[in-house]
């Protein structure tokens, strides 16, 4: 049977493009036709949701996949959590892959309430995770993904400025990421897919391509989420250290770079969508074009 | 100025109670008056309501403060968020410590966006946080706690079987958790209230008391959140390991061991809030006993 992560492998080969695009909606990125008339959470709710089915209906074609960032939303308490689920299910209705970056983590007992909020039958095809709990906060993801067919992303090397603070220190010979990078890959190796690349996955920042790439090298059926591509300073040749020597084994993500990318100078007079939709089509062939070298 | 934790310690002391009750509101632990129909999300988020808001008028002259663990509301959507922020709301009302146990991180934009729904100037009191990202995932929380005098828990040593995995790690001559303690006193040098300690706090279990005891020596600023104590087996002397020698510096959760009360032998019969005040009142005796030693 085919896991969660051969699904998206299938799309990401289906479109040429492993991009994903974050919709991490600040209500600064809204045209002004959607936010003339914002007086209520419901106000608000309805025009993050059509903002963002709006750029669904314009990506979905050439795009595999979406993350939503929950923060986004949490700032507008029930009423943007409303607008969270809306957009996913209008994701999945469009067959877009959807990503739930929550970065939940609890003791095994509250993970497992995390993981059925996230993971459910009906749920998100994948939710991001911060291991610093140890394993018995991750496996009650793990169990879920093994159950619904679903996918996890821990959270091993960010792509942040402090995030070699902890992330980068030795533990025994090793950097603390390595550490949990094995970690990933042991959680994750009774579920790899026909692609070789487990439902478990981690997230790898394009920041780091020397710290990618030791990661690639060392754990290969580990699929990573890529963030850090675009606005904090990522380029397609940083961001392909996370793939493997045929193009695949990891997926790129976008957030303002596409969603916002109207309000910068390169696209000055597009409607939001074409802009996002040439933004990501310009991303494609980025990333094509670093993976061929 | 007090700070948020000068507070806390003022409720503390007129109660002498250094307890947290954790609203873990599983459904499961709803009596049946309040189960038997639930038929959709705004059923069930009454019901969780008000098992919550009786909990609280049972409780909220004798304990300072309630944590609510957001996986258990989060699993009911925006339906669960309304009455997280219902039951918070009514626990400011009478005059209870509130905190978010959310345990979110990210990087810094995105932390910020979480810092503004967690801790604006009419939201919880404290808010939970994972360092895994290191300080620009910290520091847009420290930042609203000192505009909007709030506080946050930093995860330092957790109470769960599998923390030892990453965080006792040797991290050059220390474990992770010891360099962890030493950022959050670090992230909240600044913010040292009139009692001594920082609104910027840890999170240390009660299951690794001689850990508790090894960080309380070393962090004299730093307050703590202990959980683990009762049904994940930590004692009120493994849970007084986290204390100061006066008999402050921590406050102590209790969940299941509260809020379910009324489904053990000890409590049959009773009614879940007289259960629960009960529970409560043991809890406090069983702390003081422990502290005096």
């Amino acid at each position: 049977m085919k896991n969660i992560t051969d699904k998206l492998i299938d799309k990401i080969i289906a479109t040429g493009n492993p991009t994903v695009v974050g919709l991490d909606t600040r209500i600064e990125y809204l045209p002004e036709q959607l936010t003339k008339n914002l007086k209520t959470g419901e106000d608000v709710s309805k025009a993050l949701t059509e903002f963002n089915c709006k750029l669904i209906d314009a990506l979905y074609d050439i795009v595999p996949a979406v993350k939503i960032q929950s923060a986004y939303y949490e700032m507008y308490a029930h009423y943007g959590i409303y607008a969270l689920y809306t957009t996913a299910a209008y994701a999945m209705e469009k067959g877009m892959t959807v990503m739930a970056d929550v970065k939940r983590n609890d003791i095994g007992s509250t993970a497992e309430a995390y993981a059925a909020a996230y993971l459910g039958a009906s749920g998100f095809d994948y939710v991001t995770v911060n291991p610093y709990l140890g394993s018995d906060g991750i496996k009650p993801f793990v169990d879920k993904c093994a159950e619904n067919n679903k996918g996890i992303f821990v959270l091993a090397r960010t792509s942040n400025p402090s995030s070699s603070e902890l992330q980068n220190l030795d533990v025994g010979g090793e950097p603390l990421y390595m550490r949990v990078g094995g970690l990933i890959a042991e959680w994750g190796k009774d579920q790899i897919g026909e692609h070789g690349y487990s439902s478990v996955g981690a997230v790898v920042g394009a920041t780091h391509p020397d710290e990618a790439r030791a990661l690639r090298n060392k754990y290969k059926t580990v699929f990573f989420l890529v963030p850090g591509y675009g606005a904090q300073g990522g380029k397609g040749k940083d961001a392909a250290a996370s793939f493997d020597a045929n193009g695949s084994g990891a997926i790129v993500n976008n957030s303002r770079g596409i969603i916002a990318a109207y309000k910068t100078d390169k696209y000055k007079g597009m409607t939001y969508t074409a802009a996002a939709r040439a933004a990501a089509e310009a991303m494609r062939d980025d990333l094509a074009s670093a993976l061929k070298k």
